[in-house]
């Protein structure tokens, strides 16, 4: 039998507690063994809870039981769970996660230890809710050089946006909307601003190309300056504006990372990605593109996940995860102005001057005292060069 | 290190061997050791390959060998490679294969005897080419309660009717398309009557719901029935005819499984999976859908597949992996025919008569001599038996 203490008794956390019990008998029998959920520290407390007998509200009893041989972190943030996680390796506890802040800001630190403990550090939940990704990336995807890795990754944001496109709302009704079907928090700004998105892909980048990314080092740009307008405009060309987060694989092994606003064209894998679904494309130089979709987010999705860690790691006592990535720093990562696309362009230019600048465009409008087109192939920085002084209204990377 | 042998040097096994070259210091870094080809079995002599020293034309000098200790089995078929699978195990070496025909007629007995052994028979290419599936579904998903599988398993027949849809060519004229282009093999009778799927569906079923699938138990229709002028209602209704191997959990724990066409809506997880692209969807009682896609064949995929098993294997000579699955037997099945669906029906009977069988019907054309039309949620054995004495032109299920 396996011992596991969970810490947080919020969405993600209260969703495992009830899926090891709602799904014991296929559980157990995944892990060949029992798992016993042995405390839960919260510093609320549950008196009704059907588990009102597990609450512990000081981690030291956690810490100091040999017996818990397994925690699951899911309070948030990277105070406590920093601490918590630490402390649980030191003590010789294998630790699973959901926590995607915590694995963005301290991943190499934690795996580290966690390596040299001979444990398992495990978060297959802080990306993609639900869907298997890491795992597949670490794993399936060994055979592979990943040149690049991209996708949806925040459900609240392409909720919201899957909502202006369909209902022609705006952003604040949509996000409205969204709070009432408790697809966002009280406090969305995470999500509208990228962030959430930003700490995923720096947690894929890493297990994709081998070293800690820091959301400091991704430039980041939300939902919130995207325009009804443009939205329509992406429509007449059969296209969507969706959050896309993306790392590619550059010169000496370096990797250009970034969040922003894509248009994403009809035939593009990502374009039917609507409401709180996430999808992750990863391209490999052996096995093409592979894309992988499910619900990003949401009690038990997520749970399923942590719950598919601890069947892991209760799996593994002896045989470390080979989940790990070096140290981070400046030399890991390459300026994404420098990749090339085509764009999306609405600018304070005629379309004359917008051919004379880009050459070959597609125009698509020039009638409203503004010229909207899309240009060939060309990196950010040269873009902004020869926009100089010129007015852009919006400026969207083209996914195909 | 690590030594392996490739028994078969096609299109598989020559690509094993090409990319554990191409990609080295990747696959050696994610075993954390080098992993070396020692031996090529192939009744053929290949004197110009960079391989050539590597070949012998004797099972026998691999199994004599004790420093193999993976053996890859791309010879396909059940006679050798059955064989020499067994062989292998009782010589105490772990075993990869990529040969779908042999691990769904004899999946449980192979797996059986690994377990004896405490090795390792992985066999993640033999579905979905290079997509990770097999793990996603043993591992990530370990914490479900697998409701349902479903998915495009045959790139082959998928390229066809694609090129039927898009380009209204007929049946005969796509196959000569494929064949040109390398998807459709010399004898491409078990893509097109549906065998390759079925024994997909079959290990799909038996890794999702535990007890091994015979190709036998499970009622197959393949491509040959389409005719064009169903593919044309289905386009008038935004629709697809696409094959697809489905199984699903029904009373008792026992499952459903078939193969046949639907006929699939635009709004569908399957509905853009066009040319050689395979997509699978996995519905859990906690996740939900999730859904897997990329390219189903190939030899550069699937060799991609081959390898990350080889990886995988490497890492686990003292842990086996706890894939697994019971015998088989009539207990294991259900009627697929129990299962309802809409479905839509060509038939040789007025539109009045089929509100009269059918009730809440959607017509679609009955100006030919025949009615077409969608039914509501009803069993295939109660619409044969409405059906009775009246002829069906065509019938099929359909996924929305």
């Amino acid at each position: 039998m396996v011992n596991i203490a969970v810490l947080g008794f919020g969405v993600v956390g209260s969703g495992v507690v009830e899926l090891m019990k709602s799904n014991h008998d296929k559980i157990a029998g995944s892990a060949a063994q029992e798992i016993n959920v042995k405390y839960i520290l919260d510093i609320m407390s549950f008196p009704d809870s059907p588990f009102a007998d597990l609450f512990v509200d000081r981690f030291e009893v956690i810490e100091n039981d040999p017996d818990v041989q397994i925690v699951v972190e899911t309070i948030g943030g990277t105070k406590a769970a920093y601490d918590y996680t630490m402390r649980s390796l030191r003590a010789g506890k294998n630790v699973i996660t959901s926590n995607k802040e915590l694995v963005a800001s301290f991943g190499h630190e934690i795996l580290k230890l966690a390596k040299e403990k001979n444990l398992n550090f495990l978060f297959e939940a802080s990306v993609g809710g639900g869907i298997p990704i890491l795992r597949p990336i670490n794993q399936c995807l060994a055979a592979n050089e990943i040149k690049e890795i991209y996708g949806i990754l925040n459900g609240t944001t392409n909720y919201i946006l899957s909502r202006m496109i369909k209902n022609g709302s705006s952003f604040e009704e949509s996000l409205k909307e969204a709070r009432d079907k408790g697809y966002a928090e009280a406090d969305p700004s995470a999500d509208i601003q990228g962030k959430d998105t930003c700490r995923k892909i720096c947690i894929l980048s890493a297990l994709s190309f081998g070293r800690h990314i820091f959301p400091e080092q991704v430039p980041t740009v939300g939902i919130e300056i995207v325009e009804a307008v443009d939205m329509a405009y992406a429509k007449s060309m059969g296209a969507k504006i969706k959050l896309v987060g993306r790392a590619v694989r550059t010169e000496n092994g370096k990797v250009a990372v970034y969040v922003a606003p894509h248009l994403v064209l009809s035939d593009s894998l990502l374009a039917n990605v609507e409401d709180v679904f996430n999808c992750i494309v990863v391209r490999g130089n052996a096995i093409g593109d592979t894309m992988f979709y499910g619900k990003g987010a949401g009690k038990l999705p997520t749970a399923s996940a942590v719950v598919a860690d601890i069947i892991d790691a209760a799996k593994h006592f002896h045989a470390r995860k080979y989940i790990y990535w070096e140290a981070g720093g400046n030399s890991a990562v390459s300026d994404p102005e420098l990749l090339e696309n085509r764009w999306f362009l609405r600018a304070g230019i005629t379309s004359k001057e917008a051919m004379e600048l880009f050459g070959d465009i597609i125009l698509i409008d020039d009638k409203n005292g503004f010229t909207v087109f899309s240009t060939g192939m060309i990196n950010e920085k040269e873009l902004k060069n020869r926009m100089t002084g010129r007015t852009i209204y919006a400026c969207y990377r083209i996914l195909e």
